[in-house]
């Protein structure tokens, strides 16, 4: 097998080649047939404060999905050829894919049997990959977080990789939902994906409309601060993004609205496996480019200079 | 009757005599008894935002107890001579007694049937009024927004009025409690009420015990900041005080440990109830200290200077 071997911060990945994984007791191997691009990884080779999240020489990529090629002693429920994508969350023995162990940049990987998610016939690997990060996050913070749902208002911050997804998961779970962007393309993408209305900001939206629940994806600071101001009595603040990460709240509308201010991270395999069900019955399309195996590197490039529109994926037989 | 009317920001409260109140339908009329000062009519006095709250010229004083005088039409289940207290907050026809309609700094007044708890016999209306406000909101910050009970472990940040009520209520309720506060002899108070140990800040007890949910009575900015980094992963910030109107937030232990901030505002007659039965058992003795009719004025002007330990209360009849 081969695979893009991360060894500190600041150092290009290096390509590797190494035996082929064996499944452990409870684990499974697989071929890895698409790896989502995150900025996490873009996070892990500028920032040192990441080194505390993982083992190091590693393989990494968190977001995989792919075909069992063996099945580890104790693991039920799963045969060899089964379509599985992975939950990168940590799991009992320490951090998850591409953190605690090798991850999903690579032609072949393992997973422990209680992270694998079955991937529906009719979704790509591609989405597959996608869904077990950028759907499984967006789908927690807008659904579980959120409680996104029928007669719900809920405004969504940020109309970008993750925002795109919660937004159409918000508008299927039956919310009302309200884009806010500053972005035109953004929000004309928003109404496609069939919010009530896009405004540039949130304080625009709440000018015009009763907000239940802000889901913030941007995480600019003062997004928040304005999610505070613009949310209901009662109301609910989902914070996911860190593009800022702080943020200077007035606390007169936090205690006087008695509003709840709650930090969305990561998931589980049932928003992975709600997600898979939306993208099987053709209602979540999210955007996706797909890049090959050798492009990984150039493409964690891209996504650091930003302005990438889609999650990249890197598909391995391409 | 007589009475302590505001009619505006920066007057001295006005001494009225006006005809004893009836009982409107829905109502009850009452002999005040007792009635606490509370730092909002400080607010009220020193603040033109409050004007927004309140009809004036109007008897203030929204934290009483006393004994029903007259019962409207329409209201069951009291009668003339039971000691009622009377919950302060917004009723469906408007604000509460102090705000909406002449409130406690009185010797006769009015409430609806809804917002009266009846008061035990052993509970005294100096006890009995001060639980209407500092202690509903204490108990509703700690057991209600707080959710205090046994296993969990609970951090007290500010040990004054409503912080003294607060810690006491949090023991009773069976929660292992932990007190910040960087006056010596409130930590010492505090460990009279049942704390498990207490600190001067919020930071060193995290040092030394993990916490569940922390309560910021003090809400001086600094204190929620640190809350949050003190708080363990998915636990909770309640914030309560109004030291500071604003506070600034690292988001990032707020999105990693997936916390949630809750402003928490007033309670209701439940949380009352819930007090008084802590007063009957003598479990819950907040410290009062006990002023005539006569000394509202300078109660409050005291209160403004600040440095008053236990809550005031205005008793009409001594």
């Amino acid at each position: 097998m081969k695979g893009w071997e991360f060894t500190y911060t600041h150092k290009p990945l290096r390509l590797v080649e190494k035996p082929d994984p064996v499944a452990k007791p409870g684990y499974v191997a697989l071929d890895v047939k698409a790896c989502g691009l995150c900025h996490s990884d873009v996070g892990a080779l500028e920032d040192e404060k990441w080194l505390a999240l993982m083992k190091y020489p590693l393989i990494i990529g968190h977001e995989y999905a792919g075909v069992i090629t063996e099945v580890g002693e104790g693991v039920t429920g799963y045969n060899v050829g089964d379509r599985v994508g992975v939950c990168p969350m940590p799991t009992k023995d320490g951090y998850g894919g591409g953190y605690g162990r090798d991850g999903g940049y690579a032609t072949k990987s393992t997973a422990p049997a209680e992270m694998l998610v079955p991937v529906p016939d009719n979704v790509s690997f591609t989405y597959a990959a996608a869904a077990t990060d950028a759907g499984m996050t967006s789908h927690h913070a807008v659904a579980v977080a959120g409680g996104a749902g029928p007669g719900i208002n809920m405004g969504i911050i940020g109309i970008g990789g993750l925002g795109q997804i919660g937004t159409r998961v918000a508008v299927l779970k039956g919310a009302n939902v309200y884009a806010a962007s500053r972005n035109p393309a953004a929000r004309e993408e928003a109404m496609k994906l069939g919010c009530k209305a896009a405004y540039p900001s949130i304080s625009e939206v709440a000018e015009h409309h009763d907000l239940d629940v802000i889901v913030d994806f941007a995480g600019a600071g003062k997004t928040t601060a304005d999610a505070l101001e613009a949310v209901g009595v009662n109301g609910r603040v989902v914070l996911v993004g860190m593009a800022k990460l702080e943020t200077t709240l007035n606390t007169m509308p936090l205690i006087t609205k008695e509003v709840t201010i709650v930090g969305s991270q990561g998931g589980n395999v049932d928003d992975i496996a709600s997600v898979y069900k939306m993208m099987a019955s053709g209602d979540l399309k999210p955007d996706v480019i797909e890049i090959g195996f050798d492009d990984i590197p150039a493409g964690l490039e891209k996504l650091k200079q930003g302005g990438v529109r889609g999650r990249l994926v890197a598909v391995m037989d391409r």
